[in-house]
């Protein structure tokens, strides 16, 4: 496969199942001189934690990372950093009945046709819990960004769940902490926590939209044709499990725009930086980063292990009805806030060390 | 930058300027073996080709692509191909103007802040006309594939223009050809000719959608975790000139949708092969192919050339107005339907050609 | 840094320092289905291990290696296999005076100048204690190969210790498993016993020279031009901790040969296969296997932890005196050896499913 | 194959076949900025030119460079580079009995084996003509450099021919531009071209080894594990055609030296620089620069194409003589002095720019 890579200077690799001994991510190419602890890690990994609140899988683990490799005496070395998280409370009783069926909308049935063997147990690589890794890794980043771009600030929220969004004109960022569902909205947290109550003792489960924003990302990161930011950034978001779209500012909507009104007019900040009228583009010309906030979203599918009887068939092709019991998530897209956070961390400390190594420092000065 | 590559085994790199002497891609990976001409290459290229009616630039450049390399009597070797367009119709006094004015919601801007120097005519590297390159290389993997898959066809066409949506049960694939909007469905294709005579004369641009979808994909193609088939079609569309959102399957309406709704149900075919009730995943399940039609949708935003005035500020910092003359495509959406297609062939090619090396051939029979 | 992975298709990382938690690798393009147990890698890294006789370090590793992933019921499922190499018997107080001085001919110094800091203990990343994950993953690479082709057969010794060459005339391959020194010649091997007591007794050490052989390996690996099979053994080999040069098939030695008596003439076998009058070319021709014995060769240099006194300078520029005590290899190309078998075995696991992909099968049949 | 591109950050795609219309080299990554137009690379291309002597080919080619793209009024501007050599004096008709038979010691029965289908013509891909392209790849790595550390010199020269070594003592660096043989030592020039005129006379042809020498690369470019300094030059140079070894410092010879001798001992310079006794490491320290000279020296094999008779095979398996016609270098090694200098530049750029990216600055200060 050994695809299981991502980065072009700040690599990292993912590995484990999620009912092996433990998972982690190989993170190779961060720089030296970085204070790095677990502890620092851990903060982020409890923000994705299965277990905290009523709406997410009732699965308990702990996460806790250890880091074998690449730190000394507290500090970076700019040697490989290894992440390794545990495994405790697997419960691999619960997924006798996936060892022979398919879950329609689930891996299950590719991870089949395209290996001939799988680990079935939790959905074993395909399983949500490889994010953690991700997370951890994305701690990593955080603490590197820090350190070379000190102003830069990430944040993921959820603006959908089903059909319900959250209404822009009653956006604060001080909600998001304050509900179980990264909401910036507080009055759409309280709907959302009713319809999920309903949905979640039907057995049924929902999509999620969520976004993220990097604040304080310097102009010039990204870089044409196929290393675009937006580019990286896309295929970093879809590479999390149940994410079936990806959009930059505008996104979709962008096709109902005329140029007019889509043109994002440029002016002179008093800092000598240019200053946008609006932000369309979600901070990305051509691929490369205008200074504005950097802006994402992706939609999470809703989880496909249900309580509703679907009809599916076994690996020796006879016609099945199926139902999943065990512990998932009524709406996986909750825990793929921090998951998103990650990625977009990752990414950014990717461009920032590609652009200083071929470009130097920001050449194009305006004024 | 080194980042004007894409593919794994099957490699693209484009090179090139708008009004530079020429452009084109060096593909590397192409197996041996497989029957070229540039006639093949040119029935594509000439799909793309601007200048063929109103709703397009006006530029008239003939695309005619040359391979230098790797391809020996009429067949190619496996060594790299080399494809060339020479650049005819450059008209660069059309772009004083824009040697000094960045353009809102055009590269120009971000180019001379990453780069401090830009090949401004034209846009440079990050004019349209790159693309043509990339649909040079989709010729190649188109006909590689046709060896390799026999039966798989790949097909584009615009779904939205501005606020202007087909109607899904309208669609008609022999429509496609039939309009200059690649628009399959007839309705709605008269009512975007009226909608885009009329956007044209104001000299303002718009936005589109563009769906794509490969047939005959066998299951198994793709893979986790950063390799997968959505992730490297997400990079693919993500990558290409005003793209900012893309969709697999359901897209972002997936968060819309319950687990029950979602779950495209499984059944056994007569030809012994997994059929499903419906196509929410577009054809790709945890990253790999479920045999289905694969289902690429992505979003264009409207051309920031246009004949309106906006404010802008000069390379020196001062504010300025903007006003973009020269030959530009009112909707730069419709000659991106041939460059979908083209991403969509290269990635499915090269996703073959890794699945080949990784697993030998389909490991995991169903019955 | 972002460098500590190899291949193309089966890709390694390694990680971890020589007195940190752990260390290990990240196998990642494993084929599915290849049987693999701790036993069978736990085999071939006996064979590297610290402490087994007095021409080696004292130091006392059992490395026992855990397989923590992409591994499901005794048998690799495609997805990354983490082995990991638990360190136990560190004494990093023997390392006190390396945290200040530089080691001449050690890489404390470009380390330092580089990274701005440094595990110094035991060498940290720098040591040859590294190359037990690459073992450990030669032995993945091994049983890949197994199933895959099953005659392949690969086997190192050394050809040389010091001045002391082998005498190709007393050439057994069974006397390689006979003696500390992986030392096809008997006579030569008791010659190397007496030298080595007193090189060892008088606290200095030597290099060597060690030959890789590959045998059964097919026709057509390997690829033009920055992919041949002789790049990736030369970088492979290369790669290893202490190596100064690399050699293919007659090496160094071709410079001497006029093209009369470097042609290797070719014939027809009984086996309908080609068959060659001599192996000049160490089994590749223009980077492609020819399907005769692969044959590397490297020169590892003497150790630069001595217990003779150097001269060098302490990080902050002072003059000093060095003299390494601590436990170190004399000859640290003998523990080579099977490290350069398991380079070996990645770069061919690799090629053969690099050619898979790309190529499909063999497709030039002769005669 | 894909195989066609080495490098990291600055990267270099060659393409074309010696008989085909045109080749080439796509350079991603060279930094905006630099000064660069078609005579500053036709300079390198000069000194590899065929039939500039009676020991070399006697094709006559102009080896004219065109710059298609990434350079604007003079200056690169970060984008892709493509260079463009036209071939002009094939004589195809010489090859005719070539397309049949193989030539023993050449690719000609690999890339049968591998491909099923060769551009025979001129050895297609496989000839040395490839290395025309890197050589304009290395003119725009030395302009690149030229910029970003000026002191940097590179070049390249023979030691030996056949079985005649240079003297060490007459070393002379002016004599280098001096002879036909780029030989730093007049005496054993004279005595080459006596050698070279009886070898020519008969129609034989001969091996080489050719040094390349650094200086004034700074201390820490490079990395561990598997991207060391010397993995890559050790790649670099055994990708160049008929290379079957490769040294850095002492080399092979490093087997010989005992830990004593080995040593380069350190001291500080006056320049608050560290200086060292000797240079057995090459100027590489587990793979990172010392900022000592750069010494990596390689050994080209005898051409293969001879008008001696050689027993060879048909494509049909029968049995044959050979005798090579046709215009060919009786020392190829010789014209592979500059494109082992090529080689070089390129990855001394490359690693310069990824310590940028990944290190930032020299971050150990000594003293």
């Amino acid at each position: 496969m050994s695809m299981n890579t991502f980065g072009h200077l700040f690599r990292v690799t993912t590995w484990g199942e999620s009912h092996g001994p433990a998972l982690g991510a190989t993170v190779d190419g961060c720089p030296p001189g970085v204070t790095l602890d677990p502890a620092m890690l851990q903060e982020w990994l409890d923000r994705r934690k299965p277990g905290q609140n009523k709406y997410t899988t009732q699965r308990r683990e702990p996460d806790a990372v250890k880091i074998l490799s690449g730190v000394f005496e507290g500090v970076s070395t700019g040697t490989p950093i290894q992440l390794m998280i545990e495994n405790t409370d697997q419960r691999s009783k619960d997924y006798g009945d996936i060892a022979e069926k398919f879950r329609p909308g689930h891996a299950d049935i590719t991870y089949w046709q395209k290996y001939g063997i799988r680990d079935y147990r939790g959905g074993g690589r395909s399983s949500a819990r490889e994010t953690a890794a991700r997370v951890a890794a994305g701690g990593v980043a955080r603490e590197a960004l820090k350190s070379l771009i000190p102003g830069v600030e990430i944040k993921g929220y959820m603006t959908q769940i089903g059909p319900h969004k959250i209404d822009r004109d009653r956006f604060d960022w001080d909600q998001i902490e304050q509900n179980p569902f990264w909401c910036p909205d507080a009055t759409a947290a309280d709907e959302w926590a009713t319809y999920m109550d309903a949905l979640r003792k039907s057995g049924n489960s929902v999509g999620a939209v969520v976004e993220v924003v990097a604040r304080g990302v310097p102009a010039g990161l990204g870089a044409p044709i196929y290393g675009k930011l937006d580019t990286d950034l896309a295929a970093a978001m879809m590479s999390i499990n149940a994410v079936k779209g990806v959009e930059i500012g505008e996104g979709m909507n962008a096709a109902c725009l005329t140029g007019e009104d889509n043109a994002d007019e440029i002016f002179m900040g008093n800092d000598g930086q240019p200053v946008y009228s609006s932000n369309h583009a979600g901070g990305i010309l051509g691929g490369i980063s205008t200074g504005q906030d950097l802006v994402v979203r992706f939609a999470v599918k809703p989880t496909s292990s249900i309580l509703k009887t679907r009809q599916t068939i076994t690996k020796s092709g006879q016609a099945a009805e199926i139902i999943t019991k065990g512990r998932h998530d009524p709406c996986v897209g909750i825990r793929a806030v921090p998951v998103g956070e990650a990625m977009m961390a990752c990414i950014i400390l990717d461009h920032l060390l590609l652009h200083r190594g071929q470009i130097g420092e920001n050449r194009g000065k305006i004024g």
